[in-house]
C-alpha cells in the first residue's frame, strides 16, 4: 500500500533546497532530503533518480516552453522575435517561482559540478531552439546563432534577476537584455 | 637520467588522436598512447594529468590569445569591435592547425563527456572575455552579452570550418558569422 502524501514532490524539493543551502550539495544525502519532507527514500525514488536531478527536472518543461513558443510565433515573426517571444513566455513562468529559482542559483553557483551541469543544460536548451527555428525554415548558422543569441540574453537576463536588488521582473529583462544584445552587436 | 625525446609532446597528441579516432576515446589507455608515441608512461604524464587533457590542453593558450588581443584592441574600439579581433586572431591561429582541429573535433562529437567539456571550455572562454571587456569599462551586463555573442560566432564558425567542404579560411569565416550575428539580432 502506497500512503497517498500530498504534494510529495514539492516537499521533496522544498526540503532539499533548504538543506543544499544549509550543509552544501556535497554534504546532503537523500536519506536527509526524505528525512526533512518527512518520506521515505523510496517515495524520493518514485520522484527523482538522484539528489542532482531535484535542481535539473524543470529543464524538460523549459525547453518544451521555449520550443513551442518558437513552434507557435507568427510564420512572418523573424527568427530573433520568435526566440524573443519565446523567452519572454518562460521569464513569465519563472517569474512565478522567484524565491525558488533565487535559492536554487545559489546552489548552483556554490558547487563546480552544478555549474558545469547548469552550462550544459543552457547550451541543450540552444540546441532545442537552433533546431526549432531550422524547422520554421531558418539556415543552419542562422539558426544556431539566432539560438545561442536568445540563450545569452536568457542568462544575462536570470543573473540580474537573481541577483539586481531593484524589483524589475524577469520579462521586462529579458526584453531589455535582448535590446542591450543588439545594442552591443550594433557595435554601439 | 631523463633521454631526451625532440617534440614528445606533439607526438603524444598525434598518438592519442589517432587512437582516439581509431579505437574511440574511451577504448584507448594512456599505455595504447605511450606505445603508439614510443614513449615510456612515465613520459606522458610528464606532460598530460591524463588522456582527456591531451585534447584539451590547448584551452590556456587560447583563453590567452583571446584576452590579449581584447586587451590590446584600441581604446577607441567598441567591445564587440575588441571581441572581434580576438576571434579572428584565434582563428588564425587554428587555421594553422587544420587537419589537428577536424581530427579533434571528431572524437569529441563522438562522446558525451567530451562534447560536456567542449561546453565547459567554451563557457570558461566567454567568461574570461567578459572579464577582460570590464576591465577596459564595458558595463556588466553589456560585456557578458558581447563576449557569449563573440563566444556563439567562433563556435558557429568553427562548426563551418570543420564540416564545410568548401575552402573558406577560419578568420573569413568569423568575421562571415559575426556580420550574419548582426543580420539576425537586428531582425533581418
Amino acid at each position: 500500500m502506497v500512503r497517498w502524501e500530498p504534494d510529495s514532490r514539492g516537499r521533496l524539493e522544498q526540503a532539499a533546497l533548504a538543506l543544499f543551502g544549509e550543509r552544501g550539495f556535497d554534504n546532503t544525502t537523500v536519506a536527509d532530503i526524505a528525512a526533512r519532507a518527512g518520506l521515505t527514500e523510496r517515495t524520493f525514488f518514485r520522484y527523482f533518480t538522484d539528489k542532482r536531478e531535484v535542481l535539473f527536472s524543470g529543464a524538460g518543461q523549459l525547453q518544451e516552453l521555449l520550443v513551442s513558443a518558437v513552434v507557435n510565433a507568427p510564420d512572418s515573426a523573424a527568427p530573433i522575435d520568435a526566440v524573443a517571444a519565446a523567452i519572454e513566455a518562460a521569464g513569465a513562468v519563472l517569474q512565478e517561482r522567484r524565491d525558488y529559482a533565487r535559492q536554487r542559483q545559489s546552489v548552483i553557483a556554490a558547487n563546480t559540478e552544478l555549474r558545469e551541469r547548469e552550462l550544459i543544460k543552457l547550451a541543450t536548451l540552444a540546441s532545442a531552439l537552433a533546431d526549432a527555428l531550422r524547422r520554421r525554415g531558418a539556415p543552419g548558422p542562422a539558426a544556431t546563432l539566432t539560438a545561442e543569441a536568445g540563450i545569452a540574453v536568457f542568462k544575462v537576463a536570470f543573473e540580474r534577476w537573481v541577483t539586481e536588488s531593484n524589483q524589475r521582473d524577469l520579462p521586462w529583462l529579458m526584453r531589455d537584455s535582448l535590446t542591450e544584445l543588439k545594442a552591443v552587436t550594433a557595435g554601439g
